[in-house]
């Protein structure tokens, strides 16, 4: 019980600066969204190949959120795309206040429209923590299997997008894509889900024209307006 | 910094009901497991196919921890293994009272020798929960790649044993083993290695070997005595 309470006003100043951080990225004209999975779900790799195919359109940087190491951000600075990591030692998720402390080094990186934030892999505890994105990204691979919308639901209630990835990977598994979708849709029936491939590229065109449309929109799902005025 | 302290305590408290619960266990003859991985590893599979393999010699119960729903203990009673579902809500993790409410239904299955705990599916927060069990076991899938280790380091440094499941699917990524388990010796140069396909079944006669061995010597990882009389 003490743990709750103590938890809820975490998750209430969590939430303030999660508006501030909002605020200022749509006030510099930046869309922002948070991508969430297990380890290994291959959010890296996605990342990779929507900056690669979106920068030329709308510029991109991208926040790494991990336990430990700076592989990742690595990875997606040897593309030429702006990368700052956050290691978060103990701490199972990216909260609002460490993205907050990254936002100027955003807006050093001249012309930024698209903030890519790649949580911890974790499916549970990031998805309590608002950070100030516009969209919420839940990504699972074929490999899981198809009962994890039902197991995790708090990630896939709290996302606005779905994207299934590895889908070269499903002839050797007996993942079933239609009742993953169904198990989706059941506990978020507004999710927009999306089906890719990082090997084979099948799927990418259309996540990233997504991505991009309601970047270009300043869309916030769930939000009539435009986010941005 | 007050997050951390109040966890502190927490973590204490749990300890603390974590060596009651040893104790209990070890009192009846009864030696636990606690198997730790991220959301679709393969853990419910490979308890599956462990439990089929060991039971008639030693036998087995099983706890299922899961944030919602009882598919996974479900699965496990449909082999005539007797299971106990914990569903923990909002918790990310087990913890040592919600495992020490379950131990009357563990003393009531007669003849039980094995307890396997499956934790929720995350490969961050119940590695600092101990919950009473000799061994705690990692389990990764080879979807997830080799970097994970060094990832997640918290997980591999508290357990004893390492599964690198789904073995059956490396030729389908670029999961190089060499590389995974020198990452995960590297952490903990006392990691048991060992690799699994529920599949085809390889590497499963070594692990169930192992497991068993452990169990009917009483036998705690790191503890050079057994650790019943």
């Amino acid at each position: 019980m003490h743990e709750i309470l103590v938890e809820e006003g975490i998750l209430s100043k969590n939430d303030e600066i999660a508006g501030e951080n909002r605020e200022l990225l749509r006030s510099r004209g930046v869309y922002s969204i948070n991508m969430v999975s297990s380890p290994g779900s291959g959010k890296t790799t996605l990342i990779e190949k929507t900056a690669g195919l979106i920068n030329a359109r709308l510029k991109v940087a991208v926040i790494e959120g991990d336990i430990e190491t700076d592989l990742d951000a690595r990875r997606i600075k040897k593309l030429g795309i702006p990368a700052r990591q956050i290691t978060t030692g103990r701490a199972c998720h990216l909260d609002a206040h460490q993205v907050h402390h990254a936002l100027p080094w955003v807006f050093e990186q001249d012309g930024t429209r698209l903030l890519i934030i790649e949580n911890v892999g974790n499916m549970v505890c990031p998805a309590e923590y608002d950070l100030g994105e516009e969209m919420k990204v839940a990504v699972m691979s074929v490999t899981e299997g198809d009962d994890k919308p039902l197991k995790y639901p708090a990630l896939f209630t709290a996302s606005d997008a779905l994207v299934i990835n590895k889908t070269d990977l499903i002839p050797y598994t007996d993942f079933d894509m239609e009742r993953a979708r169904s198990n989706a849709l059941r506990i978020n029936p507004a999710l927009r889900v999306f089906e890719t491939s990082c090997v084979s590229g099948a799927g990418l065109p259309e996540w990233c024209a997504f991505l991009s449309g309601m970047a270009e929109a300043g869309m916030t799902p769930g939000v009539s307006a435009p986010a941005r005025p």
